[in-house]
């Protein structure tokens, strides 16, 4: 089978043997994988990687323990969990200190055409949301994971920052749960996909200081988090969604004097993702900038790392 | 009357008239202050700072439009808040951006004879609290400030990072509501006044990974919240204390990983301190490690200023 690889840099595709299924395992052949911004890091050899990347994935399966399974389409819960440790006990396997993660931690990714993931991790993909838009559930539900770790009131105002990707699914997650979001960003065309779902937009505008009680930071930049402090009113919250690599500079002083929360959120549960795509609350098809094929994954991968590119499909 | 100044680095005395007593002010005769780090950053030049510091201390109430104050010893305070903003509505002045701070922010301080404070800021120090003691109410009152922030569940261990005035007083109240405090810190004497108390301290001792699911960083050291975030558990809550001058550098990573929380802590009600050292919960004789007259003021600077130095108190 074909497999997608990534060593030092490059992007290549290797011919494997299909992954052998161990017990509690489901195959699954790979529809649609999407490229995140965590894989281009992987690419650039960020923590050690090497091997097959992909954790956005829709998939077939084809075989599994439960026989219910097969045939289904599903998406996959990335972390692979112990399932026995505190954290697994109490419903937090995306903690256990024991996980692998799907295409990211010692766990094959989903760019290649067959793959495995416990059957635990799976969900149904309901036939009204497209496989297409079903690559979407993982980032979606980690737009979805801010509203598991904060409680936003009904009608605050929320400031998000970047019109990336991951900051116009959580502009439209939060909008869909009843907050007032202002979303700036500096990309009319990409913030006109948010404004269409009734966000509030606001393209190269100043931003305002000390104005919100919750802000967002996803622009994916060092920077943004110093930005958002800025903008958050004192004893708010700055949720935290932009992974940079190495060390950031921030200004301790207003986080302490203006007693501020900073919140780091990850992965989410992939339920409400599902709800609020199957509900047509969050729209994801203009979020798609391209779809190649599996074995024009170098290429795809370039197309994903333009400036200004959305979300890159590989189709198997 | 003499007056504490500071300009550009030195710590010189002026002979200056009373304070003018505005109305819904006090008129205070100092009793006692407390030399804070703060007013060591003051003296180096950070925010620009010139004229009479100190924001800790005892007095007594000789002028006051209530005549039940006068007579009366008492603490205060530090901001002076306009008391009609949302924030102030919210019993929140200590964030009114409106608000003045005594001896930091364009109101002198209290190292001088006679000071002023509005009324509202004063609170009565009982009989059995000893002036020395009550200068301790306003970092004390700081220190329980972690508890008006975030619930801290009954047992649970607390690491604490750093074995200073502000460091001892965080163990001793967290000691004194119940969680079981670890002191992490270098100085085994001054880790013994914590131990009295019943904290379990750790002198020098290597601080464990994601170990504990609340830490507070009262290092004062850049290096105290990176530490801290390496000894948090998933989901766990880094408390800021350390006010550190310009940027620091933090790793956003394992924040965002872990979905830590990074809570920054400044200034407390007075209530809950006078309460705990009036109970005798928290002991804070040990920390005084000086004191001299007003008049010499320089010299008690440059003591406090000494590595390992603990409270430096100046009596009028």
């Amino acid at each position: 089978m074909l497999a997608v690889c990534l060593y030092k840099g490059a992007v290549y595709l290797r011919d494997q043997p299909r992954p052998r299924r161990p017990s509690g395992f489901a195959l699954i052949r790979l529809l649609s994988g999407g490229i995140c911004n965590t894989d281009l890091e992987l690419q650039r050899g960020y923590y050690g990687f090497r091997g097959t990347p992909g954790h956005e994935f829709v998939g077939e399966v084809i075989a599994a323990d439960d026989s219910n399974w097969i045939g289904q389409r599903v998406v996959g819960e990335i972390n692979l969990a112990c399932g026995a440790c505190e954290w697994c006990r109490r419903g937090l396997g995306r903690h256990c200190p024991q996980r692998t993660v799907l295409g990211i931690v010692k766990h094959p990714g989903a760019f290649r055409e067959f793959l495995t993931l416990p059957e635990r991790n799976l969900h149904r993909v309901p036939r009204k949301i497209s496989t297409e838009q079903a690559v979407f559930v993982e980032p979606l539900a980690a737009a979805c994971e801010i509203l598991d770790q904060v409680r936003i009131p009904a009608g605050a105002p929320v400031a998000v920052l970047g019109d990336g990707k991951l900051g116009l699914l959580i502009g439209q997650v939060l909008n869909a749960y009843g907050a007032e979001v202002h979303q700036y960003g500096h990309h009319k065309e990409k913030l006109r996909i948010a404004a269409a779902m009734g966000v509030d937009v606001r393209a190269g505008k100043k931003t305002p200081m000390a104005a919100y009680d919750w802000v967002v930071d996803a622009t994916g930049s060092s920077l943004g988090l110093m930005q958002a402090v800025k903008m958050t009113r004192p004893r708010g919250t700055v949720i935290m969604k932009s992974t940079v690599h190495g060390l950031i500079g921030i200004d301790s002083a207003p986080v302490i004097v203006n007693e501020l929360s900073l919140v780091g959120s990850r992965c989410g549960r992939f339920e409400p993702a599902l709800k609020l795509l199957r509900s047509g609350r969050v729209r994801v098809d203009d979020l798609i900038s391209e779809v190649l094929p599996l074995k024009k994954a170098a290429l795809a991968f370039r197309r994903a790392g333009q400036p200004g590119a959305m979300k890159v499909l590989l189709n198997a």
